[in-house]
């Protein structure tokens, strides 16, 4: 087992990653209170709840439970509202956890639920996805959809500690591990070549589900999150760089509509597209975007999109919230495993990436 | 017009204090980004809301308003998300301001959705009642109700600043000034002598709404609960000595049905029963007892409840969340003038407190 501890001062919190991890004695001293709400979905919780509710309740704890449905489209305030129903059902004070059991929508409803419970509880998060353990885990945004746009209403809450337990992802679905997969290629290609050339070279063991190799991509990934995190906690600058792909990303999953494609999917193509720009821009040659189209599709992603009107695909760009004072900011590469916000692009070389990357 | 700053280090903020305040002037340096959103009730709105649309608008603002019922009832998670619904409608992003017009229902909606929307937007406060002017103010206890129990959920949220205009007191009911007064009333006897006796010298001229008068009153109670929220922002200690009468007066609401009395007239009779517990504890003299009393009957409250069973009255209590652990904490009297919250009280002399005090 690896821990890594994310700086966030007083907030400061450790990511235990390894196999088979013993929740019981990991999540001791990080769980506060008498009280601990177990918030799950009706996908994980038969596999991984019973074994959480013990490990919590042989700690002396009261444990309840508030199973959601699976699904981004229950990510709203009407569900977020039953994790509050079952808080206070059972009876709870602000003297409380909150546990996440779960990927990336259970963390979020459920870290903004402890964020807004009693005015802010404990948290302690279980992400049981690929994508949530490299991405959800560091970072502190919690928060639910609005039928007007993905992730309006939120809080930043940090955890206590998270758990992210490699021998979880053995019953995930192969198309949610290849889109966690994108988002672990996203951190090599915005900061660490090393970490690229790593992943050219254990891609199939990634594949294979290989442990050892999961938990030493998702501590490679935490640990950039977590220092690009601790420099710009509320996403003032440099955090921007997490963005690499979104923005053309955002564009893809807007227009197919979201559901259709999976999230690391569409930032798949659109890491391929940044690619493309900033070589396009000079600043990157063509064999690195090569190598970025490859390494994608190793890992069973798509590194073109279907046919979408430009017009269409540059509108959906523009309602991005990466737009700042409407002005657009693309997160391109400077060189392979460096990138940069930047709004000196050329919007003409932009459209030729766009169109260049459609089937 | 006096301006009160609440020291919060980074977070620190002026009360803007007077009559006929101008708008425009005092809250141009606070509102950040091109839109605000104001939001009120329908009592207050079609008294105030076009005098600061048009303040704001003067700025060069893009202004919205959300208007919702008046009323605690209406404190609910529903039409929290009105505030919501409002603010995308508008399409305004993260760089937004929301301004707080009416009383604490509107302070406490408002300021939630503030810390929620995009994890965070700027809050400007307008109380028109005397009760928030003195309560909500000051402390950034934001918050929506849930059926199982007030204020459950909600967030700490500061705003940039706050403006409290006494000319807008002549518009609010007598009854709504008296349990204001309450309030003005609590933070003399918890903690300044001196206090009690200008109210003394000063009642009735509060109670006829001089202005100067209403603003001093308004300054003094501001800047102890400043005093006292800037040493213990999270309510882990200190800030627990605001609860005085509340306890008592907490039972009072629950059994009469919230609604039926204001909540500061249940405080006045709260703060008369810890006074008379106080002084059966040995603590403070039959006179000063008389003192709490008369204060308190010339500022037009009540200082005996209805008769209500001992037995509920004590489960009410108890439901109190200012009991920790199971354990009854109180806040009274050492001395008149200086509260302290203490475990260590006879329950005997207690409940011949409720009881002596009951018609």
């Amino acid at each position: 087992m690896q821990t890594l501890h994310v700086e966030l001062g007083e907030r400061r919190y450790p990511i235990f990653i390894g196999s088979h991890l013993n929740p019981q004695a990991l999540l001791e001293p990080y769980i506060h209170g008498k009280q601990v709400m177990i918030v799950s979905n009706a996908t994980v919780a038969p596999l991984y709840l019973e074994h959480y509710e013990q490990a919590v309740q042989a700690l002396g704890k009261k444990t309840a439970v508030c199973v959601l449905p699976d699904g981004e489209k229950y990510k709203n305030i009407e569900h977020l509202n039953l994790i509050f129903d079952a808080l206070l059902e059972a009876g709870f004070n602000r003297d409380c956890t909150v546990l996440a059991l779960g990927g990336g929508v259970i963390g979020d409803m459920a870290g903004f639920a402890s964020a807004c419970f009693q005015r802010g509880v404990y948290f302690i998060q279980v992400p049981t996805t690929l994508l949530s353990q490299v991405d959800s885990s560091v970072g502190g945004k919690t928060g639910i959809n609005h039928p007007l746009g993905k992730n309006m209403i939120g809080a930043f809450q940090q955890p206590q500690a998270v758990l992210a337990d490699m021998s979880q992802l053995n019953t995930l679905p192969d198309r949610e591990l290849s889109a966690g997969l994108s988002e672990v290629i996203k951190y090599a290609l915005l900061g660490d070549q090393e970490f690229l050339v790593w992943l050219e070279e254990n891609m199939d063991g990634l594949i294979a589900r290989n442990p050892e190799l999961l938990a030493e991509a998702v501590y490679k990934s935490c640990a950039h999150k977590a220092r690009i995190v601790a420099n710009d906690e509320k996403e003032q600058g440099e955090r921007a760089l997490l963005n690499l792909g979104h923005t053309f990303g955002h564009a893809i999953e807007s227009y197919l509509g979201y559901g259709a494609w999976l999230h690391g999917e569409a930032v798949a193509v659109g890491m391929v597209m940044a690619a493309d720009l900033s070589h396009r821009m000079g600043w990157i040659s063509a064999e690195d975007v090569e190598r970025t189209k490859k390494i994608i599709l190793r890992a069973n992603l798509p590194a073109v999109c279907p046919k979408i009107p430009l017009d269409e695909f540059l509108a959906y760009m523009s309602h991005d919230k990466k737009v700042l004072n409407g002005q657009l900011r693309l997160v391109l590469m400077k060189k392979l495993g460096q990138a940069v916000i930047t709004k000196e692009f050329d919007v003409e070389l932009m459209k030729q990436s766009i169109l260049a990357n459609q089937q």
